[in-house]
């Protein structure tokens, strides 16, 4: 049987994609099911603003977005739900990333967004936060993060690098 | 008896009302009605919504949002509507307006928002922009139009300074 | 026959067509006649002052203006006409678009410039704005604009990606 | 009895203090228990370390990190744990928090930092995060969160602002 | 008798006066005649290209272009002659004159504007410059810039500041 | 016979040349005599010293001072001379030439230097400016300079692109 | 027999050691022992931490650490030690190295970092400074850093580049 | 009697000396013995220039060189001596010191400048670097660092703030 979801992921264009891959293979390695999507919060406010209404009820426990340029999708679903919310600035425009660093980042008093780094790095990140937070009530996911975390620092070199 | 608003002017924040005085006192020489709301992309995203979606059946022909930050407001107005969206980035921040322009102008392909300078003189343009508009079919207005601009001129000086 | 134009599109330079390709496609979609033209702040600033002083008896009621680096075509024409002006900054040089961005949007208080993305994405949302504008009084044409943006949310996606 | 801390609030300065208390103040609201501690990871490098590492056996959930300048604090204390670590920007510099923003946002893949806006808006929102993250489980909390959210848009404001 | 200017030195706005006192002053210092406007290129743009049209007739060897915002003046100046121009780009809106500069210096190749520092100091080496230019033809203003760069020197300290 | 050179063109570096071939190519053009030569502010500082020391008694009107990076050139010739400076900024380094566009530009109060635009275009305006000024006492090569700016303005274009 | 090493040469990641080849190679050159270790701050922040704390007793007079991103590996060693710090920042991000140049720069009073240039250059230089410090009490590298400065302004050039 | 000075410590004007007093008093503290000048790499670069050929053999170890703008003076002093040069970013222009930084760090291969952080932070780091330098062959002065070390974290806090 399929796990329901428990992180809703979405990016505000299917061109975004590509910087996400490796996050959606971290999340499946740490065994936590995950809903896809392409929303856009300019595109497809309605879904977006859907989407967020329903999450805590769909069983989702935290949300991640995706998005370039003026990279609203993470406020806009910040907007709609007390669910934790991760954003990703995508490097999308000729301002490569910046623009959507500002637009993810610098959410008024009151609505936050935990802003992650610009691009691929980022989105793995972001797989990575959301199991940290699922891992406050879940040993076996801490466990794994412990792991993954020992696995990262033995990658990273150990010595001389030849 | 008052007229009908034909502009919509909305600021994200009351904070944010110190930039628009400007822009409020030109619509009203420019005897262009408006409706002046506080409404939050981030703090009252449904509102925001609604506005968008009954601007057209309201009589409005043009909205202006100013706001600062992550400033979504004129981007989630403008994902509800195929009316004219000014946005006037307001320099609230550290960054001192810079995340604002970011956030209101790189709007992705599909959804634009008009974009003027940051602070005062954009909420100032912006209400000159809704005049122009507006006097595409509106004779006498471009009258008015033309006649400030002609003002403006002799303002802005003619010979030495002193 | 042909229709008489009715926008105004105006590239700094040769170099910067390739940009504005997605926006004239787009104009012609929406019905809307254009008049295609090169012309220099710099290099043609006659023609320049000439065409924006000449646009209203001409018939035109929107000018868009793409340009980069030091990108004053947009602010040149404005300041010789009331009629709508919509910028779009050419990321041509060194610096990305920023350049162009600040020259075109930064503009003084009474004469405003509608400042769209840098790059495609902005030479788009210009033709989109310009039709928005348009559609204030063209019904039909306010149908085609809600049409568009239903098929825009159609393909940005609704469901899985895969 | 006075509850065990469940969400460390570490600020790198004793400067950085007065960008943090309604931070702290959303914290008491929420009846959230916290260990304040003003660690820095350049002067008390160890200090920041054996926090971080002895945190979760301390009953810790979320720690909190704000700093300015080259802002590592975040970092250094996501690098030895693995609890959701949210940075907070500190603007103390003549970079206004971009060096603090930069420093504290682009974290390699990894090694996550949930990051927010600079200055007191950052700090007030890592707050409400460390809230939404404990809210996942804890109903209680949930309904204060989701009551707070509608306070906040009531003050946000509702029809005209005279 | 007064003798005729051999310098234009234009000012967007009247606003920008305070930071050009210096040049002036350093102008009359050298003896050398100039004529001040405040010149819009975005309000009187019919005046600034008249200005730089009549400038060589009337006598006129070099241009002096303060402006801020999106500072277009030294360039519309310097796109209807071909006298030197020297733009100083002034710090009059939030972003501090970065707009400023970018829009005076980032011409196109064909049309140069020589663009000073950001400012008051900006200003005082545009009126230098200037004299730098005319002394190549003028003896005794060579060594009266001589004479003001051995002062500049002794001024700047010799040993010990106390 | 040669005629003897009367602009110095200086290059911080040989991979600089590149960006200055067409500013070269107009020099000739104009039929202006130059001299061209790599010379380090850092590398080879007093070379440098003694090229700006002896540029007057050896003929020389004007320097042209290329570089990237850090780009100290321009700002070390003007320091040992007062003939006028002109200084492009070389967009060699991972900043784009925004690090060489600072170093450049924001000389203090007493020593300007002419700064052109980033990279090529910048090259070849400072061979423009540099005639410019040359002009102001050679009435054939102000002819020339107005031909090409003439030339200049037929191929920016007129009328329609195609 | 190999000499102990007196400088530790630390990058933060494998695919940083493209950008320090040259470094090396003029350690080298200069005969100065390097010991060559990958750490990263937030992967292995207990062999960072450890590596700094030894260096002394180790031999080590110097230490160079080059990072890329939100680059805290110069400061997380500089924390540790009172031997003098290089951080060289790399260029690895979207952001071009401008997170890399903030992040090991802008430390707080009391704890330096001697920061280079970003990129390969500032890797380059990152050996010499090591050099030049080594060689206050080193007269025979004194002399091989005079011979490769000298050596330095040959290859500058020496007069027409051609 | 006074001892020697060996350290050279520079600013290129005299208001710049409000951002280094700290980082003199630290020098004092040290029992580092310094000669405080002002000299400009602009108006004063012969000074400059014997400044740093004489240093070696007038017994300085070291050169720190404070300069805001177009901060060459460190630059400077470097191209003209193979002793360690330090160079502090005064934020003294309307660019708030990131045009200092850009023209202090981005030096090209050959030359290296120790940067620091921009303004008092980095004076006052300066003084620390050149003490760490100097502590590589004097050990009491070894000692004395680790001292300020300790002292430093002592009043880096240790617990509540309050």
């Amino acid at each position: 049987v399929t796990k329901k979801p428990v992180v809703g992921f979405l990016v505000g264009s299917k061109s975004d994609m590509k910087y996400i891959q490796k996050g959606l293979r971290l999340l499946e390695e740490f065994g936590i099911p995950y809903d896809l999507q392409v929303i856009s919060a300019h595109r497809t406010p309605d879904r977006a603003a859907q989407y967020a209404q329903d999450a805590e009820s769909a069983g989702l426990k935290i949300i991640i977005a995706a998005a370039g340029s003026a990279a609203h999708l993470a406020g806009a679903i910040a907007a709609h739900t007390t669910l934790p919310v991760i954003g990703v600035p995508i490097p999308s425009s000729d301002l490569k990333g910046l623009d959507s660093l500002f637009s993810t980042v610098q959410m008024p008093a009151g609505i936050p967004v935990a802003t992650m780094a610009i691009g691929e790095a980022g989105a793995t990140n972001a797989a990575i936060l959301a199991a940290e937070i699922l891992a406050l009530s879940d040993s076996t996911l801490a466990r794994k993060l412990r792991r993954y975390r020992d696995e990262l620092a033995k990658k990273a070199g150990s010595g001389h690098p030849v």
